[in-house]
């Protein structure tokens, strides 16, 4: 069948529609013609369908068009059992199904991917991938409008990582007392004489002493700037003398995390420091009591909102949230207050 | 007991060495009486064992003296049933016991830890532990100089770390081939007609077509380095044009990497794309064919020697690593070829 390379699309003369569309949703049709991204024709010389294009077999194609990390991708999701199209610009029919908005972006979506046993006939889409190299930086708003990431590394494996709009909500007790004393200590506040449900059933500080609940309370700088904001506690230096320890010790990050922690609370969510899954918080929906504390459900990593994300470090954070059974939540967060959260999950097609 | 405060030590008049020294460990004895560092004064008022230092109790102790990080770190070792000396010029007998050069460089050793049930007395450690603050960095030399870590995260929980030194070796077979065509494409290599042992039994490269194991391999560009300067293959850019390559994608920590890798193949042992667990490499020690691989042991991240390590960085790989069961490994490369190996792994005292 005779192909021609015409600018960046692979023309297939009849009847190429009815052989690689009608059956098997490649390309997008034009009469009985077609017209092929240089992914899918890449595909199809791969495959050995498709001879050659202006005379360039499989690797002179793959050479001179530089779709090696789409069609990896590409390759895949074929493997899988999906039809997909490259999301372009009036390309991708399935791309004006109902929810769809984002399609036809193509700096943020690479390919629309049909659920299986369905094509570009069918008007549904299963996932919208974006296509990220291993050295590829992505940028938190890209991040917040993504669905999924097929990130290609540096040996050609593929990880998916789906990204969602979670909503972090929860029903802890958060009833607090008035005025409690308190001394900040280097980088951290004591509050020597607390009332025992501060700690034992709204959740906040540490027990100086372990094994004496009822003792002299450990507050992070965080939480002391919250409870010293809601006016539980009383600082010499006042809330505003806690916010200056915090930004002197982690600069204006510690702006962020309090924001973060403030809508946490706000929305009856209990965070407490993930500082052992490397993380800023974990967070617990529903305490009652801290005896009967559960399994801690999110790890949130707050960020700033042009934050620059690494494949490398999604997949260390997305990999440790998975292999503890929790959710990887990035807040993506200002200084004065809003937050947006986004998960990001490993994903399986 | 009469306790009073004379610049940084405590001195107790006797019988304080009876009390305090001879029985329980604390302090250094000067004839019958005893000098306290600030730590071993604050825990002794702390338990009540001392009444006050000069008038002052324990809160307005902990206020004046400032030593809150390693307090909570001293009490939990003490909690744990070991005794321990702070590592000060001169205070720590059991700094001058064999094998324990670093004692006294207050720098980077904070306490000697003794073997449960011993004490000062003895000339044995167990443990020399650095404190470390969440927020502060550590310089890779730094880290390596280290023995046991105990970072005090910002709710004062505490996380210990052991670093040592190992030895990465391995036996795995590493003949290689001459003069292999190969092409690069984008960031990774192509070889079109591999010769079938250099994925199946030396673990090079990964089938371009994952059910086709004799058909093209994917190289990345530091296996495609490597394999250029062993002559194994040929590429019309030359070995130079591979790394010119990969520099352009990450900058001189591709050549970071490149030594670390070839120390690896040197050692005997195969290294692999991380990428999955958020590391450079995951190595393995032992590979005769890809089809009996066994598990790979090691994580390893490649950081410049002036690299400042975070406590969450470490806690956030340490964790990973022992989730997944391998030992986190960090390769502190030149990129001139020198490499050292650090590991850091949890430690329970």
């Amino acid at each position: 069948m005779h192909a021609t390379l015409d600018g960046d699309a692979v023309r297939v003369d009849p009847p190429g529609r009815e052989r690689f569309y009608d059956s098997r949703g490649y390309g997008r049709p034009d009469g009985n013609a077609l017209d092929l991204a240089p992914v899918e024709a890449a595909h199809l010389l791969f495959r050995g369908d498709l001879e050659s294009v202006d005379g360039m077999g499989f690797r002179a194609f793959l050479a001179a068009t530089d779709c090696t990390l789409p069609f990896l991708v590409y390759k895949d999701l074929r493997d899988r059992g999906f039809y997909l199209s490259p999301a372009r610009e009036g390309w991708a029919d399935g791309a004006d199904a109902p929810g769809t908005g984002a399609a036809g972006e193509a700096s943020e979506t690479d390919f629309v991917v049909f659920p299986r046993g369905k094509g570009p006939w069918d008007g549904a889409v299963e996932y919208r991938v974006r296509v990220l190299g291993e050295r590829e930086t992505l940028r938190a708003a890209a991040l917040a409008d993504a669905d999924t990431l097929a990130v290609v590394d540096e040996e050609s494996e593929l990880t998916y990582l789906a990204v969602e709009r979670p909503e972090l909500t929860g029903e802890s007790a958060d009833d607090l007392p008035t005025g409690v004393s308190a001394a900040l200590l280097a980088d951290r506040a004591v509050l020597w004489d607390p009332p025992r449900d501060l700690y034992a059933r709204t959740f906040y500080g540490q027990p100086l002493d372990g094994r004496d609940a009822d003792g002299a309370l450990q507050c992070s700088l965080v939480e002391a700037a919250y409870l010293a904001e809601r006016g539980a506690i009383r600082v010499d230096a006042g809330r505003e003398g806690v916010v200056e320890r915090g930004r002197a010790v982690e600069g204006e990050r510690f702006d962020r995390r309090l924001a973060v922690y403030r809508a946490l609370r706000g929305a009856g969510v209990v965070p407490k420091t993930g500082f052992k899954f490397g993380a800023d918080f974990r967070t617990y929906a529903t305490v009652r009591s801290v005896e009967e504390l559960g399994h801690s459900e999110h790890l949130v990593r707050v960020v700033a909102r042009d934050h620059a994300f690494t494949p490398r470090d999604l997949a260390l954070d997305v990999r440790l949230a998975h292999g503890v059974r929790k959710r990887m939540v990035f807040a993506l967060a200002d200084a004065d207050g809003e937050v947006d959260w986004l998960s990001v999950g490993r994903l399986t097609p």
